[in-house]
């Protein structure tokens, strides 16, 4: 009996040893074949300005999109919602056992188009390496048929979003090249407003959620690792945001005539963040960590195994220690943090002036996991506030309340500019069969085990798919590290995008 | 014996009794004669522009001025510093047994010409009372010889500072059609960058100081108290700055990827300045307020004598605690304070971003008094900070000094944007005999005590004046507390000009 199990399971694996061999030699053989002619795709679609609140050039990528979809066979709809379009494909494959929910964006960060080093960020070009480290620019680079080994291309949204949504069409058309097809449904949704909050996604999904039904989604969206291996990541945190201001004369005062006398807001507001933190950055906020299990050993094993370089982070931020609030930065990423990412009362430089501020203003972000929900961790900070002595309002006080509290803050929060109180984490637990599958056809192909993230630190807004939809959310990123994400000269290594179709055509055929 | 000491005093106090109410009567007597001249004489000195900066119109005033001191027969100099001149004028009187120094200032605040009521704030209105109470414009009144009680003048500098000039010189005036003259020799400063920090006016101190030399120095500045009664002055604080900023990575990082192990800036700062104060707003920086001796029964007792109305001043701030340095806003005046008068990191309100910022700075006045040194104070705060583990620089840190220090701060102090190290404050006892004499005078003058600061909360640069020429200096307030100082809409309340004149030419006879 255990026999014929071990032979039944070596059986296996050999088959899918060969098969992910297998995809990945045909699949790079494509890739080698046609790197001209999915540029082309790939320079084509960066060419549509595409940041979020330009609704004409949103509207074109949107069709440009649906366009490539319907090429390949897709069913391929634009799903209207109350701001920016999304655009929908589905691809039956018959018998199929399941389908994969697969989500990407085609907005971009806004920018300033000063700041970059090319006539236009939506008009595409090709450096033999990093800008940065002196790299030249390629002209007529649409007319080579291949690329030095570190080229890369400089436009908005070369690497943050549009790579994946090319790699991933090409890896069906070099499935298809050898006479493959995918081996579940394929369940698209592309984002137009990512980059501005995933508003209209996030609203439109009671309306659409048929169509997302799936056994898994994954998410193509963000860079691999710093250290450039594979990478899956299993989770991202969520984000709270708090705005405090604390209320002190009704007008500026010299600080000569009244200092001594009339109570600093700057100070009262210093006092009062002052107390939520302690010397090793670990909040003292009652509860901040309640909700929050420990990491089991099991857990701790895989968070050190992402090679992480804290000398070297340290050494390139220029820091000389670290908070503690976990044992290491992936650790740490496994927590709630408190984030002062704001502060303003008054003037300081030349523009000082001896004065008692009417005001202090502090903007603080609160990035949340799975397990700790955005309002309730609100209401803690909140609770805190009026504990320290705070009367909390909402609005600029009147003189009735000014006479009455020794203490006001007006407190708002939300999530950026929206009004909702937050983003909620996410996070596929990695013994997950899903995360199992992921993390294996990864693995297979490139023979190496994939760096595996259990919880990133940004935010992506997919905690209510998983809520709504049930399934498992699973991210693979593919972009290089150093692309300049959000930030000017943006840019994809071509390498990445290469493999991206590589990966990206193995979990399409496992 | 102890019955002649006693008709002798008598006899001295019915004399200067007299002699008070003598001058008074003949003063007030002239005043109402000659309103429309003096009005005249003030309308043209406010009618040249007076910003610091603004050297041709400067200059302007100065010549105007000296002008004014020849037409009074004062031999008048034009004194040239580094930056502004001086106007200087010396009047010596016959069998004079001592000089007496007047300091007042010609120039004025810079102001937003946007925010005037009124074409141009150096184009004099008249209002019959105050703009805020609905008071109107009470046109061509150059031509009135008479005007409404409650009557302003407004424009820039009607009372900070150009009025004490003109009821000087008027009481002069006034004193000699009632056949008088000064019975002290007259030295008289007028600053022209009051406004700036009179540098120029301190640097030449050295050079000058032989035409300063005098028995006692007079200022003229500043507004009477609130209550509208006559006023002396004894002291003024001074003032020592400091501008703090942490460092934290070098450049701003997304706050999900590296909050809870990147240090935050903000936070750092926000736990050092929290050190330095304790909820009642008193400094617990080590010797803060060592080398103030506890005030004695004595001067408690004149402090408490002063008319404020906590309850009114506090429901006219919009407060409803106050700092507890001193038991009343008088005594609070009596110690040197530590304000955060501005506070900047990143960003706030719609423009916030959720990162962890590159540095947060706070700017910092402390005011200081006759027994708290600039250099001293400062010395103490970089001392606390370093006992807080923050390693000082005086520029942005290199690498080497991010690599080895786990907190850095640059510090650097200053008055305003100036490079030394602060202003004195200074002060003279209440019981020095200059002081009692001028207390005397105006009490006799106005038949009441007049309200007595022991120290004012405000800067005045007269500290090293006393240090060099060894003399009392009293400043003597005259103009409306209500006069919208260093603001838009500036304005004197004619009555007390009128009033000033006889207050000074009451001083001048003594």
């Amino acid at each position: 009996m255990k026999t014929q199990k071990a032979i039944a399971w070596l059986a296996l694996l050999v088959t899918s040893l060969y098969g992910a061999a297998q995809t990945r030699a045909s699949v790079e053989r494509y890739v080698a074949d046609h790197q001209q002619e999915i540029l082309g795709e790939f320079v084509s679609l960066l060419s549509i300005p595409n940041v979020a609140s330009d609704k004409p050039n949103i509207r074109k990528n949107a069709e440009q999109l649906r366009q490539m979809l319907l090429r390949r066979g897709f069913a391929a709809d634009i799903l209207e919602t109350d701001v920016n379009p999304l655009v929908y494909g589905e691809l039956r494959v018959p018998g199929a056992s399941r389908t994969i929910l697969w989500y990407a964006h085609y907005d971009g960060q806004p920018f300033d188009p000063k700041l970059w080093k090319q006539d236009s960020a939506f008009k595409p070009i090709m450096r033999d390496g990093r800008m940065e480290d002196g790299a030249k620019e390629i002209p007529d680079f649409s007319s080579l048929k291949t690329y030095p080994p570190g080229a890369r291309v400089y436009a908005r949204s070369a690497s943050d979003d549009k790579s994946p949504i090319i790699a991933l069409l090409a890896a069906i058309d070099a499935l298809r090249a050898s006479g493959q097809q995918p081996k579940s449904n394929v369940r698209l949704i592309l984002d137009g407003e990512e980059e501005a909050s995933s508003h209209g996604l996030i609203s439109s999904l009671p309306k659409y959620k048929d169509k997302y039904r799936a056994e898994m989604m994954l998410v193509l969206d963000g860079p691999v690792h710093s250290s450039g291996k594979p990478t899956v990541v299993f989770g991202g945190r969520g984000i709270a945001t708090l705005e405090l201001t604390v209320f002190g004369p009704k007008f500026a005062l010299h600080s000569g005539h009244y200092g001594n006398w009339v109570p600093n807001p700057a100070m009262d507001l210093i006092q009062l963040i002052a107390s939520m933190k302690d010397d090793n950055g670990r909040a003292v906020v009652e509860g901040f960590y309640d909700d929050v299990p420990p990491l089991t050993a099991e857990e701790k094993r895989i968070l050190a195994s992402v090679p992480d370089d804290p000398q070297e982070l340290m050494q390139f931020f220029g820091i000389a220690r670290t908070d503690k609030v976990g044992g290491s930065l992936q650790e740490a990423l496994q927590y709630p943090s408190l984030n002062v990412r704001g502060l303003r009362s008054a003037y300081i430089g030349s523009e000082a002036r001896t004065i008692i501020p009417e005001s202090a203003t502090a903007s603080i972000d609160i990035r949340l996991v799975r397990e700790t929900d955005p309002d309730r961790m609100i209401r803690r900070v909140i609770d805190h506030i009026r504990k320290q002595g705070f009367y909390v309002v909402d609005k600029d006080p009147d003189d009735a309340t000014r006479a009455k509290y020794p203490r006001i803050i007006r407190v708002t929060s939300g999530s950026g500019g929206a009004t909702f109180a937050g983003t909620k984490a996410y996070r596929t637990e990695m013994n997950h069969p899903a995360a199992v599958e992921i993390t294996n056809v990864i693995q297979r192909t490139w023979n190496e085990m994939p760096i595996r993230i259990r919880t990133m630190g940004g935010t992506v807004p997919m905690a209510p798919f998983a809520e709504t939809l049930g399934f498992p959310i699973i991210s693979i990123p593919v972009v290089n590290f150093d692309n300049n994400q959000h930030s000017e000269n943006e840019n994809l290594r071509l390498e990445n995008l290469w493999k991206a179709v590589v990966t990206f055509a193995a979990v399409l055929a496992m």
